[in-house]
């Protein structure tokens, strides 16, 4: 096929009902995104597909659902209200605003300078390599910056009527701290015993200075988190396991082994908590970027939980009449990236015959938005194919389309990527049976009615 | 049964995992919870059977899933940053603060005074009424009050780096803009002709003075919101129509129609926009509360956008030959709250035997968080049990079980609202089939092992 670009996909997206600019009509709101009616359906399928596989069929975990809005304290032991910081500075002469380290990055990539963990470094130590390298302005190409301040990038809001200190409270930045301040209530009320996790889907926020390439990276944003606690020692093993769990989630879901890469941290690049972290990276149109970040905390979260709050976070393990905080693998995955790496992944552009070019989005069944397209395949059968229709989406999310003509009908459901086209003909009242077309192989097989149900399951399964 | 109160229901849905005061380790956040296990099944099932419904199988309905960060002139043009406000006053003797209208309500129900609409009531109306009638500050009992001033209700924070006016955003109050903001975005790219709806599922945020009862009135929350757009002229035949719909939606799923009621606003009482609104309410162990409004809004919503923003928000009628702004029906509801509702409906304590009381939730099956346990007899089967387990929960959300006498089993799984649970014994695997007890009747059949999927699918349907 000829390029895939991000232009193509996010036009893609836009005209068929995936994800619209949010607020359009007032002009946007820099970096926020709405998903229009196909795009719900497919990232509510991408959300479900990881319930299922992370939670429902697990042997070990459970899910929960916490608030947005967080105790304080929470950040505080998190590390979050201390840490959780860009590194900004100023342009004295036209007033922008940058990041310091992404300047340095940009600067060791333009002068092939040996790669270096900028994200490590201490203000004092950017602000030497800046002013030694003369590294410029952006914007206005002068030398003349601020000093580096750090800037938090939690949301804060006020709770309650006045808006003082001690009604501020935050967005939460993550879901995971969720998890760990409820370790104990779910433990005891699942009576769950280790090893064992917890998941969430959930909105998070970072107010990110430098948002953007479509839906990859926004201030609000989707996560799919588990947090998986085991017995110290027996960490690295889980750590493994999970990231290879992770990896087949994603080749189970028609991701090519090609478009995605395990990157595992160096040692120096670890936190200083961490026995170990794999990113696994997608190759998107605009580059290499995360999807999920799976990590061994140790016992990390829940210690600095205990210390702060005062409460036990403790386990008891019976079979060793033993006390100790668990550690914890953590898989981290953003729903909206991994979304628009599905969307990207399925995007096809193929010459059906000489100059004749569509477009088709090859979605895992379980992910199309939707799985069955029901067309009379004239309007005078449009009463009979209505009750196909009605038949299948007591089970699916289907479409009905009788406008134009059946080329065109396929050619817009193969840009949405809906596996299986169903026509209703004027033999399918005799036979009770209907035309089935294959999105990819184009073919179209006969079939009753009755098996449709049965068919369309078999193909989402995964 | 004895009597079915809120703390009952409060507690076991501590002790079960349905839900938890939020950030419980550090004191709580005030009116935050989090759903536990059970409790983040049960609500994803009753989000899952309003998407169904109101979605998947309708033929006039398509989905979206907005930012909750929008552009603040959406608040502008909806109303919200004008007049989204409580009124407030002061005590000056105990400086607590409280809401002008919810006193004066107290006041009218102790005193057994005719009812009146006070939030129609300006602030003079209020301040006058208070101290006409001496109504006293419930804290200290003294009789001087600030004046009343309308606080917004919206919560506020800041985009971008620096926190002034230009970067103020709000976190949405409710989903619906999401909805109308888009509205010539979906009918573009779903090519839907009148009537059709657009159905959102979501978080919202009201800076609310009082919440309460529970997980009935908090300030984050989730909310199931459809706009249905018609022709004008049409739209009180529509309202009736959905109006139907929600209430059998309830019914359905095992609402018991005593536990619910519809009340039609009068004249007097409807916005200045709406030609028809409806509520229905539950009987919730603290009294009636609302669940669903049910709003004819006229074209009101998209004819202030199309004002505010300058945008065409007219839809060309092909038939007609005509541009108009359509009119809406909206039916709004609150996921906590029907989660809530359906928690209480379900909450029953049967005398089984003298004196043993078991406590059962009755859930319909299709919103029971845990569709079946499995058991093995004795530990010696618990591996034959796994495979069971394993096969059930492809498709169903299960749990396993060993630990206590079957009888305990049962009576954990009531508590929870499992409607089925399967017992693996000694003869299951010469037999191929287990024993499936009823939750409801207590009643056991004996069932092959490859029957139990589609029996647990039919019990599900709605």
């Amino acid at each position: 096929m000829t390029e895939k670009t991000m232009e193509k996909v996010v036009a893609l997206a836009k005209n068929r009902g995936f994800v619209y600019p949010g607020s359009e009509i007032y002009g946007g709101l820099a970096n926020t995104w709405d998903y229009g009616p196909i795009g719900v359906e497919l990232k509510n399928n991408v959300k479900k597909a990881w319930w299922k596989k992370f939670i429902q069929e697990s042997p070990f975990n459970v899910g929960v659902d916490c608030a947005i809005l967080m105790n304080p304290q929470t950040w505080v032991a998190s590390g979050h209200v201390g840490g959780f910081s860009d590194p900004l500075m100023d342009c004295k002469e036209c007033k922008e605003r940058f990041r310091a380290d992404k300047l340095i990055e940009e600067y060791i990539a333009e002068h092939n300078m040996p790669e270096a963990a900028v994200d490590g470094w201490s203000n004092d130590e950017m602000k030497q390599f800046i002013d030694e390298h003369q590294v410029a302005c952006p914007s206005c190409g002068s030398h003349n910056f601020t000093d580096i301040r750090q800037f938090n990038l939690m949301f804060k809001t006020f709770q309650g009527v006045t808006e003082d200190a001690k009604n501020v409270v935050y967005l939460r930045p993550e879901t995971a701290q969720g998890i760990f301040v409820n370790f104990k209530n779910v433990q005891r009320t699942s009576r769950k015993k280790l090893p064992f996790g917890i998941g969430q889907i959930g909105k998070s926020f970072r107010n990110e200075i430098t948002p953007g390439n479509f839906t990859f990276r926004t201030r609000e944003f989707e996560q799919m988190e588990l947090e998986f606690f085991c017995e110290p020692g027996t960490d690295l093993q889980w750590f493994e396991y999970w990231r290879s769990f992770c990896k087949d989630w994603l080749l189970k879901l028609n991701m090519d082994a090609e478009s995605i890469r395990l990157r595992d941290h160096e040692q120096e690049e670890l936190s200083h908590y961490s026995n170990a972290t794999t990113d696994i990276e997608f190759k998107f149109p605009f580059g290499w970027g995360e999807l999920w970040g799976i990590a061994d905390r140790t016992n990390f979260d829940l210690r600095c939980h205990q210390e702060v709050s005062g409460q036990d976070m403790t386990y008891y393990d019976q079979d060793k009449n033993e006390k100790y905080i668990p550690y914890c693998i953590e898989p981290s995955l953003g729903a909206d990236r991994v979304t628009l790496a599905f969307l990207c992944e399925a995007y096809d552009e193929e010459e059906v015959s000489e100059g004749d070019v569509r477009t088709v989005l090859r979605f895992h069944p379980a992910l199309a938005p939707v799985k069955a397209a029901v067309f009379p395949l004239s309007k005078k059968l449009s009463e009979k194919a209505t009750e196909v229709f009605a038949l299948l989406s007591k089970e699916f999310n289907c479409e009905f389309d009788e406008s134009g003509s059946i080329g065109k009908r396929y050619r817009r459901q193969d840009e949405i990527g809906t596996p299986f086209c169903i026509t209703y003909d004027f033999e399918s009242e005799e036979d009770q049976s209907v035309t089935v077309r294959d999105r990819d192989t184009m073919e179209q097989v006969r079939m009753p009615i009755a098996q449709l149900s049965a068919y369309l399951k078999e193909k989402m399964e995964f």
